[in-house]
């Protein structure tokens, strides 16, 4: 039988985590009932919450390293997006009674893997019991000069639309890992099948791109529900319209292919969340500067789209320029 | 049939929450990703986090405006406890699919009251579904003048051990409403019973007591697993031993009366949390301007031991100075 843990809520506390607030300045070893922040001179603290819970954003099948891991990057994700640099985080822990020791070892390990790629440290948390499923809620802490913070509502008319990196591989890999593939999924060759999938199992939080995003974005938020849906919430945000050429969305060698075999499969590259990739605007007379910036910092980022006026509405256009039309816009829980 | 929500995430936090966080500078109403907090210079930045689960925490039968009250309220008791203002907090929430409009209401009701009594406001936060429980866990921020938090592991040897109000109330309630009274629990009158139950409804962070924490106590940590056990972990993070005098600890006239029928009935009082008071240290030399300064706030504290050196152990004597051998401590979750 698996070895369950014995020792308490204490134990959990001091065996498991711990060890990921050694060294960090203001959580006390997790001894005290709350951490400390102490901003620098001249900045603010940018604050974000994300949950996930068990069998709704991470796979039964999902490793305990990669839902620690996830658990943290979806957080910084958030902080990267506002032009915060990641630096503490706190975890809320809903467990089921006397949970597996290996699985809690390798909850922290993914936790420590995130952390040290990251550049942040663990202040505090609370651990209770579930009769449910596992329940992770992180609150990650960055730092940003004061009044720097970028906003999801800050786009306007004229505005260009950018991406990093490449769009929907982690959507196509959940396809692939729910058995949603279809024919030409096994078609993909071994390579490009476990590229998707590693860009869902361990989604990487744009921290390369912070400055850039600071020091150019007019409005930013990364893509954790969808391009075309989260696109539609930043317009909303904004009070502008604005559009999307779907020709101009960055694929991957194996997305590329995928939807060149079944062009179908575009819908779930522009309405699947979970690649964490950051959707910003830049001025156009930033345009230049932003992009020898983002050559420089070795970030691939690509237009897309532009910001309009409100009347436009919020424009997803294929090749041909016509509409696409397509079922679902982005993930919503309720 | 009750009504569900029917208007998906962004819906839910449109008519539930963003009316908690209107007006709160750096919320921007709940339209961004992320919360942006902006210490003034000199403080630092108290972050704490609570987890409750639905079943767990509280009972099934407890109306949702109690639930959101106590999200808040346990978190809030902490930052009493590190002698910082409450000024800001984060709801993570993860509900069953298409939740009761009524209750919903209902907890940002609760949330309502709590904050506006506690002088914070609401920063940001996440809504997701779950198959299991209800799950909310709460991350509050809370100011404290540079440098000036207050420790549980704080207590030196010749300290004087206070704590604050009555202790024991939440406990003998929750032995009142899971039908663990007894026969002595029908003599109470009503008054004495209805009492107990709105200790454990509502349990009162101590914000009256934020400054006298802050100018004067070694140590300090609410009281939420029990007092004895609570009373342990400050001696054991302090490096210190430690003995109350059960016969000194504080009680309401309800509990008095109950606990003189039924002797028995202290290891509720001492075991029992929920009652969220402040455990303290308090160095000797300053005992008469702590007591004169709490007089004067109205707030009242009662002397229930001293700190003593390690070797000492933990004591908890009865009124004959005996040890007290008691069953539980405090309630641990695993």
């Amino acid at each position: 039988m698996a070895e369950r843990v014995r020792d308490g809520e204490t134990g959990i506390i001091r065996r498991y985590f711990a060890p990921l607030a050694a060294g960090v300045d203001g959580a006390y070893d997790l001894t005290d009932d709350a951490g400390r922040i102490r901003p620098a001179s001249g900045q603010d603290v940018v604050l974000t919450t994300d949950v996930i819970v068990g069998g709704v954003h991470f796979l039964e099948a999902a490793s305990p390293q990669d839902v620690g891991y996830k658990a943290l990057a979806v957080n910084v994700s958030d902080l990267c997006a506002k032009g915060a640099d990641p630096a503490l985080y706190l975890i809320s822990l809903a467990l089921p009674a006397k949970p597996e020791a290996a699985w809690l070892d390798g909850l922290s390990e993914g936790f420590a893997e995130a952390q040290a790629e990251f550049g942040c440290g663990l202040l505090g948390g609370d651990t209770v019991r579930t009769p449910g499923p596992v329940v992770i809620s992180v609150t990650a802490a960055g730092f940003v000069p004061r009044g720097r913070m970028v906003h999801r509502f800050g786009a306007r008319e004229g505005d260009e639309v950018y991406v990093t990196g490449t769009i929907g591989d982690a959507a196509l890999a959940l396809a692939l890992l729910q058995g949603r593939g279809g024919m030409v999924a096994d078609k993909l060759t071994a390579s490009q099948s476990d590229y998707l999938k590693q860009r869902y199992w361990r989604p990487r939080p744009r921290t390369d791109s912070i400055s850039l995003v600071r020091d150019h974005a007019s409005a930013c938020m990364d893509i954790s529900d969808g391009l075309a849906g989260d696109f539609a919430k930043m317009c909303a945000a904004s009070g502008t319209g604005g559009t999307i050429n779907v020709a101009d969305v960055p694929l991957s060698e194996a997305a590329a292919a995928w939807t060149n075999e079944e062009p179908a499969r575009i819908e779930d590259v522009l309405a699947g969340g979970d690649d964490y990739e950051l959707l910003m605007t830049v001025r156009q007379d930033s345009r230049h500067t932003f992009e020898r910036d983002c050559a420089t910092a070795g970030v691939q980022v690509t237009c897309i789209g532009y910001i309009s006026a409100p009347g436009d509405g919020v424009n997803v256009l294929d090749k041909t320029g016509k509409p696409l039309h397509y079922v679902r816009r982005s993930y919503d829980h309720f």
